[in-house]
């Protein structure tokens, strides 16, 4: 019997499934500040146990993407391993703070399958659920992406398109930010004046800074989540690939746009959810990432007055300031676009 | 309202003003580790909990120099997002021991002004602040940057130029070494039999080793700081810049310089003070940094039989070996010195 | 007196020699973190505290090459300042699971000698220990490297020469892995249907996935172990020596191979003990690692019936994949062959 995983083709995925993902992780201080290494990421509540504290966190929480990422890492090889594309997020949850100490596991469920027409390749439909070592949910959220057929002959394993929210209802978003004192939050400290109520629908920012990133990082941060997509890590087989370069995992983008958008949303502390993702065009090494915000629309959190939420559309390009906000020329988007995010933040009022 | 941080230019400076810098940040063993991943440092009191409980500390205090950058890294955005240069440093004391686990916060107050003739810049001293969660202040000192003016035709915000000590005195060093049981250091573990009397006045170190820096490596260390400054970061406008390329905080020059210092010093275990330092010369990634010293002086500290301090004057260059302890030729630097430092360290009698 | 370390030339051992090492260290969540992130590692036990304790442990264990490179790194101002080549490695036992929070020293024995021909170099045996705070012995191993003489007219030290067992007697491994509940190891979350009795003696397991190792990787790895060896990190020295370039400490490969390996082996969680290890051929920056296995031997440990030792023999390759499993051709080790390293590791039952 085969001892090395060969990942799961399209044909071996069945509506329905359940498939419980190694490896558990326990998330540590440790791994909380190569992160910070890797993004330099500002937002007080994630960097300050004291800040965390003074608002009505036990502790500083380990930041959202992070969790993202370390679940996302997990699903990897049993989901994507055999992916040609990763197509898109939505329904993206965050239920529950993580601290330092908590162990992290993922389990997918095959929510969608549909073959392509050329029959080489099929998309699959994905819940997946990250939980903590006392097995509670602390993040739901739905990703397809386009997976080979070991064998084009194959039959295919079914075909059914899950009906998927364009926008998570603000009434669904979870209970990752308990309560705080916003009051107590000192946006001195904090580093920007801006509340909830300052921004409005249609304000766009342009997150000014731009970073620009080695391959040391991005094989560090990826391999910090335990993801083993091949295409990020192996220059070999990539120089002789589509582009002759490792490609950089999008969740890497991710991070670096969310990072750079503290420069403007400096009080937005908590990824509550994410509507939807689009990887728009592959992020290689020396390319300099620049990033800018849309808001969307702002919502009160039914039952809560200690924050608001908004939603935002952050769009990341590479080698291109986003003076010009740059996004779509008639209905392509500008080459420079890299990342298309659209999110819900809470912001302290 | 601009939600984006423009920093401050010289006219936006008043004399007597004070500044609460954001960002609060935990420094933790995580934090610790990747810094010793970047510099290597092998002082037996920073290294080994048990050798610094041995000694007298309660356990391993963070690097001095790692406090220093957080504590900078957090004045960035207030004082020197629009600098040209940073000019230099003096009056650096380090007050108490920084613990895992320590909340870090930074105050500045403006303590000098002086516009520049050609009306484009000014010179701004601040004297900045480091302060624990419990609000004990764990470093003081002051530096200097040369920051551009908005609006050429804005009248100078004041004039006046701080008196500045050339040198700490070492009545004023600050207590973060505590009381230690020098009989209890064991210099065979310590790595370096050479105590506080076997150092002389005049006395020169070639610090042999040289390490060659990459751009993930001070990138990574001048996030972990959460300093926001522009010039380390971006190669896509540094392409178009002065030198063609990223420059490295000149902080990483100090750690770099302190790392190698260690073989010749290796009993130096604390920074106390900074007298002063300057950045002579820009540092680039693919330069390979080597470093000597010279004892400038010895001194009691009064009331302490435990440890004795040395002045010491730490030359640092780029991609030139230090065997012929390079610094001036006539009045100016050799072209290969990057970092002229004079500071005080503490070594156990 | 000389203030810097010129480490000890070959003349200057002496049969019998006890070197007590710099610098003690104190191993934290931040360097494993650190270590995940450079190797990605993925064994269950290491991972997840949650898992250890099922199974048995306190909580996760320090993975085990990471003790071995931390003691080791000890061992290098003294034993291998001045080596020319580091030969190989024998006997190599981990004894004691370390845990974060724990402090390792190490010492070394000088347990043979002998001149080379040359009268230039000589070879020098050491059997170095590595100890916690509490003075028991977690590593036991034995090294030899080729040492250059200071003054080839110098008379040799002695002439001795230890024997070595070949392969570690499998009753001779210590108790690194305390004795856990094999039916609580849960092979799904770790990835590997794979048990100890699936494993047959002659199997050999291409462990498929390459990964580029970047200047940046190993430079923060060396120095986190604070191995001072000058060839890792100065590349202005080695830019005129026999390479051209820093050379990637042999210990990098190891671990390099040890990760991919998790790819066949996924509940190999202990290396138990390395019988010999040899570095073929140097590794540099921008090579693609390989690697793939062949199992030599299986044994049961005495007295215990939770786990079975594989006596596996690793061989990791440079810009090859390991399909055609590359070794030898005729007597000389194929070209692309980088490490071939022979090590126990133990699996549940």
């Amino acid at each position: 019997m085969q001892k090395t995983n060969p990942g799961n083709f399209f044909e071996d995925f069945r509506l329905g499934q359940e498939i419980r993902h190694p490896t558990p992780r326990t998330v540590t201080l440790g791994d909380v500040a190569l992160y910070n290494g890797l993004f330099g990421s500002r937002f007080a509540v994630q960097s300050s146990d004291a800040f965390a504290k003074k608002i009505g966190y036990p502790r500083s929480p380990v930041d959202d993407l992070l969790v993202f990422h370390v679940v996302f890492g997990k699903t990897v090889p049993d989901i994507s391993l055999n992916a040609v594309a990763n197509l898109g997020y939505a329904d993206c949850r965050f239920l529950k703070a993580v601290y330092p100490g908590d162990t992290l596991n993922a389990v997918s469920e095959v929510i969608g399958l549909k073959e392509n027409s050329n029959r080489k390749t099929g998309i699959v439909y994905v819940r997946s659920r990250g939980f903590d070592q006392d097995g509670a949910a602390v993040l739901d959220y739905v990703r397809w992406v386009m997976v080979r057929k070991r064998d084009e002959a194959a039959p295919a394993p079914g075909e059914e398109m899950p009906e998927l929210p364009k926008v998570v209802d603000v009434a669904k978003l979870g209970m990752a930010c308990p309560p705080i004192d916003a009051a107590a939050y000192d946006t001195t400290l904090a580093g920007s004046p801006h509340r909830f109520g300052d921004y409005k629908v249609g304000e766009k920012i342009d997150h000014v800074d731009g970073v620009t990133v080695e391959e040391a990082e991005h094989m560090l941060a990826t391999r910090l989540y335990q993801n083993t997509a091949r295409v990020h890590f192996n220059q070999f087989s990539e120089s002789k690939g589509r582009f002759g370069r490792r490609l950089i995992y999008g969740g890497h983008a991710i991070s670096l746009a969310r990072a750079l958008s503290f420069n403007g949303l400096g009080n937005a502390f908590h990824v509550a959810a994410i509507n939807g993702g689009r990887h728009v065009a592959p992020l290689f090494a020396g390319c300099t990432v620049f990033a800018w915000s849309e808001v969307l629309a702002t919502a009160e959190l039914p039952g809560r007055s200690d924050v608001g939420a908004l939603r935002l559309r952050t769009i990341a390009t590479k080698d291109q300031p986003c003076t010009g906000f740059p996004l779509k020329a008639s209905d392509e988007y500008d080459p420079a676009v890299i990342l298309d995010l659209d999110y819900w933040v809470l912001m302290p009022k």
